[in-house]
């Protein structure tokens, strides 16, 4: 059950892009599976791709094409992930983009091609040329609802969020949608998301927003710590509204703000709707020397199989948040100086249990639904925040039932 | 349940060694949950800690009196670790060793204390303290399966090792017990081993053993890579067989073969009795550039929850394995170069999926208790081999409900 999380009901259309859904069979019959998303001649496209060494097919094409020409279309399929299948998923994924620049009359290399799903399965090409015309025939400037449902796997609920702001009296919307739940570790990426714009924004400078969202939002979570093939952030700017932003304007700024903020609602959505995800838990390291340290305990703490079947349990096991904090191979770490918080309730402090410290308080704070940690290191200024989720039977469930 | 794994009936004496057994009722009644090993004077004593920077109490103790006096007595309790317990902590472990120097006509410094169990509570002084004249009545030379049993925490068989080498005519004996089963990722030390031979050895060259042998056995497991706080394997030379080892003969190289085998022994006993292990999974990672790269792959395989809920379901879903090679954070790593085993099973070549690999071939290995996965580089000649198990509901099971 996902974690405070609601379907969106209403996505604000951005002028200059249309998407399309259809059913093409991929894995299962009668399932939203296909996905096209028209851009505006005119537009720009910043994207960030996984750091998975084995990436997929459609993330080198994607790659390749996003260098050479200015896209047209994003194709997006879920129910297989073309990855870990060699030169043939290379070529699967050029056949697909092909035929769809046929169909809408634009260059191969003004296709994006992005595949969620199965990894090892040889794409099946022929349903997806076959789904085409109906997600072609069905683009709407309001199907971004639709959009977010044709591109769940595992997902339990359709991931969107809307932002609009003032730029220079010009009413500026972003509008993005995303999909994940499970081998969610995103590294500089994360797993697939869509985001537009009807600014006018250049293409370096869209990258830069982007990587700047993507850092501080899809960058700072993990459901189980395991990176995905498929990861891939797209970000277009369409300039309809006809807000221009510039590199060293104001506007700038409540841009990438509007868009980090954007980011950060979709990525934990993901978490919400984590693989059996029961709790919505915020790991939040300060004092650190260095940012570096402060991520380095925070997800040590965050994939800890055990702090994430005791938050499942809601137990205040708080022995196994310390050993956590105590492996994460800090040196000279002073566990005089550590102190630890559950919510609001301080755990441990001076190299132990806090004195005041009630397992009855611990308790209060383990048993809601949303779960602050927070770990001083007392060694400098740094922060960081992450967010994860617990670890239930119904994960165990759901990974080892996948492929049955 | 455990795989592959029988309680021992019998484990060898080692002269000048005794352990005596007491039901101290420390965390339950009734329980064996006390053991005192008397070492003869004129032994050696080397030992490896963890390296949890929440090191507990104990931990602390017993180097410090390894530091000063030599050791006559090893006091060990289940039930709990004394870990997070602060400057309290470290006054209790004195009081025990204290008062049994006390019984048994030693120094306090000559008593080292190992503690293993929940986390973060005060230790029970007071019923250790009432325990021990039962555990110091008890002593036998041949205690060593009951004091198995008697270090026990959530581990469902006792585990111990013996093995006789012939010394330059002499017959010497090692004979060694461990617990362990949850919290398993050692880090230059184990969870509690307890091991000793007849054998006369310098402390220097103990040491020099030890380190040696843990490292290809204890530092090559994990159950779910939490480091514990409270991680220690000592070893006793008692010399009193009458063969001594020095350091540059060949006798030397004997025992230390002899002392690593053990050691993996009880290493892969305490994965085969991992919690909620349904499998004994060796990570097998050849042609790499370093040890060190060969050992981050096979980690991130083995810690890889997508990876372990797969072998759980007997389910040859390569593409997680793969997807853990390609994030293990390798510099420049050519996936067209890389190979991946299931069994003898070729599953990955030329960057996707083997030609002739066959899902009932991978089902076939993956269907046995016991699996090989093997990955081989392409990219030099280190190798490396760790051992660990799956994630099961069971695992979830004993962790969500283990203060309970």
């Amino acid at each position: 059950m996902p974690v405070g999380l609601y379907a969106p009901t209403d996505l604000s259309p951005v002028d200059g892009v249309r998407l399309g859904v259809a059913c093409a069979g991929i894995k299962k019959p009668g399932r939203r599976d296909l996905v096209v998303m028209e851009i505006a001649a005119g537009s720009t496209v910043a994207a960030v791709f996984t750091r998975n060494a084995f990436c997929a097919a459609p993330v080198e094409v994607a790659r390749e094409h996003l260098g050479t020409g200015e896209p047209r279309y994003l194709l997006i399929n879920t129910g297989n992930a073309n990855a870990g299948t060699g030169a043939a998923g290379l070529h699967d994924a050029r056949r697909c983009c092909t035929k769809l620049a046929a169909l809408a009359g634009c260059r191969a290399q003004q296709v994006l091609p992005f595949s969620t799903g199965v990894i090892g399965e040889p794409l099946p090409v022929d349903r997806i040329k076959a789904g085409l015309p109906d997600a072609l025939a069905a683009l709407r400037a309001d199907g971004w609802v639709e959009a977010a449902h044709g591109i769940m796997t595992t997902d339990t609920v359709p991931k969107g969020a809307s932002r609009t702001v003032d730029i220079d009296g010009t009413e500026v919307t972003l509008t993005g949608i995303a999909k994940g739940a499970g081998m969610i570790r995103p590294d500089m990426a994360t797993m697939l998301c869509f985001v537009a714009t009807d600014a006018a924004v250049s293409k370096a400078l869209l990258q830069r927003a982007l990587v700047q969202a993507v850092n501080v939002s899809f960058n700072r979570i993990t459901v189980d710590g395991d990176t995905s093939t498929n990861d891939s952030c797209v970000l277009v700017a369409t300039g309809a509204s006809g807000a221009a932003i510039a590199d060293d304007d104001g506007a700038f700024q409540i841009f990438a703000a509007a868009l980090a903020e954007l980011c950060t609602e979709l990525a934990q959505a993901i978490v919400r709707d984590g693989e059996g995800a029961t709790k919505f838990v915020t790991v939040e390291v300060a004092e650190g020397a260095s940012s570096q340290e402060c991520l380095r305990v925070a997800y040590t703490i965050a994939h800890s199989p055990l702090v994430k079947t005791a938050l499942f349990a809601s137990d205040p096991n708080w022995g196994r948040i310390l050993a956590a904090v105590g492996r994460a191979g800090l040196e000279r770490l002073d566990i005089a100086q550590v102190r630890v918080f559950l919510g609001d309730v301080c755990i441990v402090r001076d190299g132990g249990r806090a004195q005041d410290y009630t397992e009855i308080a611990g308790q209060a704070v383990m048993a809601r639904d949303e779960i602050l940690i927070r770990v001083l290191l007392g060694r400098g200024d740094a922060r960081e925040r992450i967010w994860t989720t617990d670890f239930s039977y119904d994960y165990v469930k759901i990974n080892a039932e996948y492929r049955t």
